[in-house]
């Protein structure tokens, strides 16, 4: 059986929570398509979290690798089409502010995702689940991680799917917020659920 | 048993859907703690949306009435504070466009809601499901047959309890447009459910 | 000449300015079309800034009010419709917090402005300055101070025009917040200008 | 004197009007700081925009490019941080739909702006013009020019500086639209003559 690598982050900036982490606890060991999903948890860490997701793909050794994070606003599921050699943006869990650094010293500006977005993206719509394509994963952990992972798997000459998915806020999350657009918990579950299925059937 | 009668919409400007119709449907006939539920269809035309919600307050002779609608771009469910004494905004589907009109003539400016608002978003609240008071209905149908409800009872004294919910979009009328945040179907049910199990336990 | 009372408010919430202050200081003791303008600054607070308004009334005794206040995340000139009897919301500036409480026992419900609002609206449209009417002013110091006024007038039978317009977020505002819809200065103070001039030719 | 190439589109989708083409216009022949400006006006249509922009730029022979583009919904000056590879969006003004296509076959995936963008957002919000990096041009017309000339200038080994900045809305475009944020039409032209002086004083 095909082997899954499915990340999610620790939570973040100011929130309690993070739907991703929990989404990957719940779907980890579970068999969707052809695939054995295998779930692992990130720290938000501009030292770390690339190493750690790296560490993490040679002890589980998948065929696939999808991280999850986060997008506070968005209103959809989407799918990143680029990660760029950027660092920037607030304070990580760390304390670390990175202004307009380089992820990879000599790296690509950008690296465009290996996962089947459009055909991820046209599924999840006809089974009435919001999603678009999104051009920018931003330039904070998660389009770290997806450019870290990309640039890894390409110097290595490796034709492995990879990517980064962005969700947006949960329910819970946005109790007390103004104007947060959210989604239950187990809406965001079943469209990853989903997601892996559009993917088992394209292969 | 005591009776609710739930009223929804039916679809209005370019939406083919209106989440509030499938949801009224589906309540139809559930009995909800103290309530047995009768859901009804209303129109989306200013000549005739107030009159016919009478007639079924009379048919039905409920003991408590909520009115659902939609309102696209918002995030949360959001019971309303207010009616107000005017027609305004965008064609109703017979093609009928208001401004600045009174609802009644020599009418009220403006009529609190006699439902517990507060403890209906408290409540929805606890349970991880974001809801806010919201301080205007609009000046289009929604307001009007909350206006037109309020305002009938008074007028008679009645001191039952009526009053009127918005929701967000479903994720199904959240396809193919950009930014707008929605909810599953199952969600908004699972929320007007809850409104009227709060309001139950409060009696 | 006739004399128009043009209120604004100081800073408030974690803002530290208020772009209405400006304006009403840079307005008064203008001459706009057929009035002489006097402006003054209220409190944020909900146990003076009623009284206070109430004040500067007798002591200037104008031909018609305007108070101004700023709505952060609206987009444009918004005049509003309607003052509710609810005082609701965040701290004041002396750590006042109200939950759902009246500001006139016994008061109306609701109160229409006695402003040509669509004038107001129409008139700035055509200049190219984005305006809209609004159906709800809040439940903060901006809907208590036209709701206090309003209740005033209509008590002493009053035909005296008086209402509230709301104002985006000036650029200065706006610096380093996500997101947050803001005009400059200039057009604001240029927008309220405009407002004057056009109540000015439809008396 | 430095010669400045600037460039702005020719309206598209359902807008009348293009605030870029106005900029353009208005600044053509000016001298800001160390550059005489000349400005350009470019198509929407993805066979020919990006063939136009290198033919103005042999023509002018520039020390530095700026092309600007409309971004309605966004509220402050965005200089992009990068161009992508991609093709893919709405019609064009000549009826063509791009979807998810490169740009340059074998180019890289994305490419950097050569332009201060750092200095520039942090020069503009210093005189409360507010500003901020964006990380995505999209994938449109604004990101194809941007893409097209970044990569000639690439390939030719030359160091000029190029790149695109999006603005918000004119007020002239919000009139009777829902929710745009704007800026007056002199507004935006001043902070685009802040931009070329910000990088006027870099040099």
């Amino acid at each position: 059986m095909k082997k899954l690598l499915l990340t999610g982050f620790e939570p973040f900036l100011d929130f309690t929570i993070n739907p991703t982490e929990q989404i990957v606890k719940a779907l980890d060991g579970e068999k969707i398509g052809p695939f054995q999903i295998v779930g692992k948890k990130l720290p938000v860490d501009f030292s770390s979290s690339g190493s750690i997701l790296l560490k993490e793909y040679y002890e589980v050794m998948p065929d696939i690798i999808i991280s999850l994070g986060l997008a506070a606003g968005r209103t959809t599921i989407t799918p990143e089409r680029i990660a760029i050699n950027c660092k920037d943006g607030e304070k990580d869990n760390r304390g670390i502010i990175k202004k307009d650094e380089k992820i990879v010293e000599n790296g690509p500006d950008g690296l465009f995702t290996t996962l089947p977005i459009r055909e991820i993206v046209d599924g999840l719509n006809e089974m009435n689940i919001p999603a678009e394509i999104s051009n920018s994963a931003g330039t904070y952990l998660c389009n770290l991680v997806m450019y870290e992972m990309l640039h890894h798997l390409k110097i290595h000459n490796t034709s492995l799917p990879s990517g980064f998915i962005h969700i947006p806020a949960s329910h819970e999350m946005a109790i007390h917020k103004r104007n947060m657009p959210s989604w239950s918990q187990s809406d965001l579950e079943n469209a990853i659920r989903n997601v892996i299925k559009i993917i088992g059937k394209n292969e």
